[in-house]
């Protein structure tokens, strides 16, 4: 469905930014609390926390994050899905978003309502409260971009740094052929996961495979080692290939590094008896040398994942 | 100095987007802690802080809130100045941000730059800490949204609702005329002033001018009454008039409530001792009637703030 309407009657243009904003608010319903707590004053007031909190933003944009044929609901799922991949990327666990809006003036009224529906059904999904957030007018525009706080789900977070040489390198799910099939709006985004893997002492590091395996692996490896990967074990989904899993991006799927001295059986037997329906896989492990030795196995150096302005 | 160039060696399509990201982070410089504190990991990590927090978000969008005449630095500047204004009318002290920004391929390095570079500058002028963000391709657009999180800079916030019956409508420094006379990227937040009017207790409600005083003062008018302004007393910026001070909008001046009962010469004088500099204006009181009663005074029906999609 195109966000957009010939009918001048039918645009967010006929309704104006207040009776837009008091339409928003009734579209978002109970995810939205009232003023100050929320919507509806200068800045939105959030209740005091213990310890440290995680933060992140990410947008989604006309032509970029989604195209005619995502249906409305889903573009607004999308923008908190995206966001609450990398709360699971860390460990964490969503609280609460804002969220600004750039519309052109054409976008019309039953797009946007779809829109912020499937957002706030996502929300109440996770419990996430949405408490501010601004409406712009943009000609030509439509994107959307979310913040998303978190706190931990439990004792640690697990950031980007911590793997070592030696390390296993493991992957949830399928990569690869994200757009063709329409995963980059319908995958789950992994925060029961990231919630456990965080638990699990083994567990190093860990991040969300959003620009494709290729250029994601890099912020994992440690220093003065490369990745060793069996392009034989990549999880590759259906309708896509090497190529794609490693390049396609959009995957949201979590890797991460597990101690190479670790009982990666009982981690395996643990994980299948707590996600039996997510596949893991073992992709390789990290071990001393650079790029550029091509002795043996999936050399990474001729992929390269998504990336803006190429 | 228009954001974008002819000459594709100079604009941000030739760094590609790895490098981009790895420019901004110079550009921003210290207000951009490591990882996992700022920019670097799927989240930032925020220490543990007490009490409850501030959370708001404003954009700022070429062709809507700067155009060619305005330097980037203040564009940067006006991407934070904004959402600042937001926490001082609610009586806060700001902490921490995250920005997304949306660029054309064409938009040149030079200017993305100077941005970044005003951005960082306030930024440090109020020991914010930018600790994440994103970067995203868009045809046609240049526009950027930012997420700032605060505290309380005193005992209490003050929101926009408190106000009573009988009590004295205030407002700081000038209004109308932003657009034509550069006010709106060049204007101060009120952080200083709003932090210290959070701590008197004759103050019952506060927010923020940006969509025009004819517009904005409803959300702080309490039920059954109307505003009584006095137009003579309306503190109208040089090259303004009247219907621009009610109207015009992008002032970022301090709106409030103040108990009918106070002692109003003891706060003027605490005033001018503590900010000799600002303008303080009482503009006339709430009274009971609804806004229809033209009896006497500037009616504000005839005049509407700023809004998008009209």
């Amino acid at each position: 469905m195109s966000p957009f309407t010939d009918h001048p009657r039918a645009a967010v243009s006929a309704l104006g930014e207040e009776k837009l904003i008091a339409a928003i608010r009734r579209w978002l319903g109970p995810v939205s609390p009232r003023a100050p707590f929320g919507i509806g004053d200068d800045c939105a007031v959030l209740p005091a926390r213990r310890g440290s909190q995680l933060l992140t933003v990410d947008p989604v944009i006309y032509g970029r994050h989604f195209d005619d044929r995502v249906p409305p609901r889903a573009v607004g799922a999308k923008l908190l899905k995206r966001n609450l991949s990398d709360i699971a990327a860390m460990g964490g666990h969503p609280v609460s978003a804002v969220r600004a809006i750039t519309l052109d003036a054409r976008v019309s009224r039953r797009w946007l309502e779809q829109f912020y529906r499937g957002l706030a059904a996502e929300a109440r999904r996770h419990r996430v409260a949405i408490v501010g957030g601004d409406v712009a007018e943009c000609a030509g525009t439509v994107a959307a971009c979310l913040t998303l706080l978190g706190t931990a789900a439990g004792p640690r977070f697990l950031t980007r740094t911590g793997a070592r040489r030696g390390d296993w390198i493991y992957v949830t799910g399928e990569l690869g052929g994200s757009r063709g099939t329409g995963h980059h709006f319908r995958f789950t985004p992994r925060l029961a996961e990231g919630a456990w893997l965080a638990r699990r002492p083994e567990v190093r590091a860990m991040m969300d495979v959003s620009d494709g395996l290729a250029k994601d692996l890099g912020a994992l490896t440690p220093a003065g080692s490369t990745p060793r990967l069996d392009a034989a074990a990549l999880p590759v989904r259906r309708g896509s290939d090497v190529r794609g899993a490693l390049t396609d991006g959009e995957d949201y799927e979590l890797l991460f590094a597990v101690a190479g001295r670790a009982d990666r059986n009982a981690l395996q037997r643990a994980w299948r008896r707590r996600f039996p329906r997510t596949r893991l896989t073992c992709l390789g492990r990290f071990e001393a040398g650079r790029a550029d030795d091509r002795d043996a196995g999936l050399t990474l150096a001729g992929y390269h994942g998504y990336e803006h302005f190429r």
